[in-house]
């Protein structure tokens, strides 16, 4: 092998889940090492559907650490790319001088290329930082023979990006320390726990970008005394429940925390000075449909949350999936002619009742939905093994099709 | 004077306020008497802009209690319009019975006849409530000469409207008896005290009716965890701040109180389960608008407040009158050869340069404000004088011209 030639074993490509929060995080009491004023709790998404694929590599003959995300080379000196790389780096070191002979004692003297895409637009607003950050640390970790616990280095990157590290139901305590070592996720729950539940993204047709949620956060927390009432009274209660439902795979007690929990955020943000709205008109509308749905039939049949953006996540069991899709899409008339109205995991067709219409009776907001994706809870980071599948060339260059 | 004509001087005709709180009330702690959960603060608005007109008269031909709002008779067994009724005639009593001259003795045997109409379109969402159960309970004072704290009674008919019993600035103090004896309204200010204040109504396009007052707040109590908290921890200390600000006429104090306070309230309304939206898109448009505006100046020079609508009430200083409705009308652009867009007090043109336009950079919202109401802050009720203004003609029956 000439010596320009890149060593492939040194190249690493893993993918990495999206994870919606059940319990909102919202506020740091720490900037910088990214400390959250409460525990939160989510589910991961299956990356089926959803997910972020990176390659890193390490060569001698690399000048440089550079970074491209979705194709576009990005600025590596920013901070919080930095403390991940820094710190895995560091831990690397700390193996090797310890002695263990799994880590690669060459690569830390070199630079690292990474590339990474999203399979689905960040301007979904998809959390797609956390499952970015997630798969950063993840490839790095497995690029310098790093093992052990790594979410609060992907914490680091993005607070959320922590609950990205594990499949399944996944909580971050927000720890005690300073330092902030005991702030981490930690899985409550394996993906296969509760095989009928069913998610379903609903990518409402965004009217403009809203406030991004670092500074979103930061204002609330100089400005919201309920965001502080919520961090410090409600949430550590609320942690405790959920976390009972999923064990017991309760979905009407699962359900009704995770509304109420997504409009106490919201409503946190309302409080902020200036207020925050996340929530659009086409929001209002699924929240209002969901407690329609369910009044309907007398029971909770099904759930919704909203991050830092108009998307409703739909929280609900198998058999509930093919009605109520059906009712979105009555609701949110598609586009005739328009894409794939729904995509991901397939969905059986059902008829609707003119009762149920009746019952729910909204007015039709059409277009206010642009695609569902029907997804369901799926594992943490994975390896990817095949070559063919690396996103940097053998040059170490991104490849063409990225 | 034939037997059957009516004794003129058994009618009496008067005239009540709007009020807008700055600090709100949402949530009752007694349903029946209506006691607040926390203390409010309002201003009184003028009556040449928004009032309710009420007559009321007695006699001995009348063979039931009657009432008609605007224009259609009404059933007089409402539970809170007899708690009105009765509570009138029991002080009526008792005066007469401790001796005083000024009460019509023989009223009280007879039945009553109450005819009252609004200004304004009930739709508008103006609290037409506290107008209407203030002026009833001050015209049934005047016709059965019962004289003294009148608000504690209003309150029974609908809590904000103990308010609407004095002008400028007014405050429900909520009181800590069982019975309700203290849970009255009193002025903080009179209505001379800030006379550059000046205050528009922007009456939204209404999307659809929101959930009423009564059954919301009810919900809220029940649910919001947050509300509980604001009653307790956050009401008290911005009703202290609100008064001093009051007090020595401090705008941006004023304003960045008020506008806080309505971001609460709407962020208690968002943690109530089921969630309750009364800011609607257009409401969002307008927050978005004045927090631009007043960035641009770099002083708080208008505030907004939002009651159980999606109408603003603005405040500002009269000399920002001309431009800000400008800027208003710039950004929802009114319908062409549509009704007046200003109505109420006379507001002078004003120029807008294209650098505040781009600043506040909007896209505008075509007919999201049907119109304005300009006023200010008003004095408390008022008899009128003139028995041409009389709602209720000599027969005792609502005159045609209602």
């Amino acid at each position: 092998m000439p010596e320009d030639c890149l060593d492939t074993s040194n190249t690493v490509t893993c993918t990495a889940p999206v994870n919606i929060a059940v319990i909102k995080y919202w506020g740091k009491r720490n900037e910088e090492l990214i400390l959250p004023i409460n525990s939160s709790l989510s589910v991961t998404l299956h990356q089926d559907q959803l997910k972020t694929t990176t390659t890193a590599a390490t060569s001698r003959l690399f000048q440089e650490d550079r970074i491209w995300l979705n194709g576009k080379e990005e600025d590596i000196t920013h901070p919080r790319l930095q403390s991940c790389l820094k710190e895995i780096r560091r831990l690397a070191r700390k193996r090797r001088n310890d002695g263990d002979p799994g880590v690669e004692s060459n690569s830390l003297s070199h630079k690292v290329h990474i590339c990474s895409v999203n399979n689905f637009p960040t301007a979904a607003g998809l959390a797609s930082s956390a499952a970015g950050f997630a798969c950063l640390v993840y490839t790095l970790a497995r690029l310098f023979g790093v093992e052990g616990e790594l979410s609060g280095i992907a914490r680091q990157g993005s607070g959320s990006a922590c609950r990205s590290m594990y499949g399944g139901f996944v909580q971050w305590l927000m720890g005690q320390q300073d330092d902030g070592k005991d702030s981490v996720a930690q899985q409550v729950a394996p993906e296969t726990h509760w095989p009928e539940l069913r998610i379903l993204v609903l990518v409402a047709s965004a009217e403009r970008k809203p406030i991004g949620s670092t500074s979103g956060m930061q204002t609330s927390v100089l400005t919201s005394s309920l965001l502080k009432h919520r961090a410090e009274s409600v949430v550590p209660g609320r942690m405790m429940e959920m976390n009972e439902a999923v064990q017991r795979k309760d979905f009407p007690a699962f359900a009704e925390l995770t509304m109420k929990d997504s409009n106490q955020f919201h409503a946190t943000c309302l409080d902020t000075y200036p207020p925050i709205f996340y929530l659009s008109s086409v929001s209002h509308q699924v929240i209002n449909l969901v407690h329609r749905y369910n009044s309907h039939y007398g029971e909770t049949r099904v759930a919704y949350t909203f991050d830092a953006g108009p998307n409703a996540v739909i929280f609900t069991l198998q058999q509930h999936v093919p009605e109520f899709v059906q009712v979105v899409q009555h609701f949110f008339p598609p586009e005739i002619n328009g894409g794939q109205f729904i995509k991901g995991h397939p969905v059986n067709h059902a008829a609707l009742s003119e009762e149920l219409k009746q019952s729910i009776g909204l007015e039709p907001m059409p277009r206010g939905i642009s695609y569902i994706i029907s997804t369901k809870v799926g594992p943490g980071p994975c390896v990817v093994q095949d070559p063919a599948q690396h996103l940097l060339g053998s040059d170490g260059m991104p490849k063409k099709t990225v």
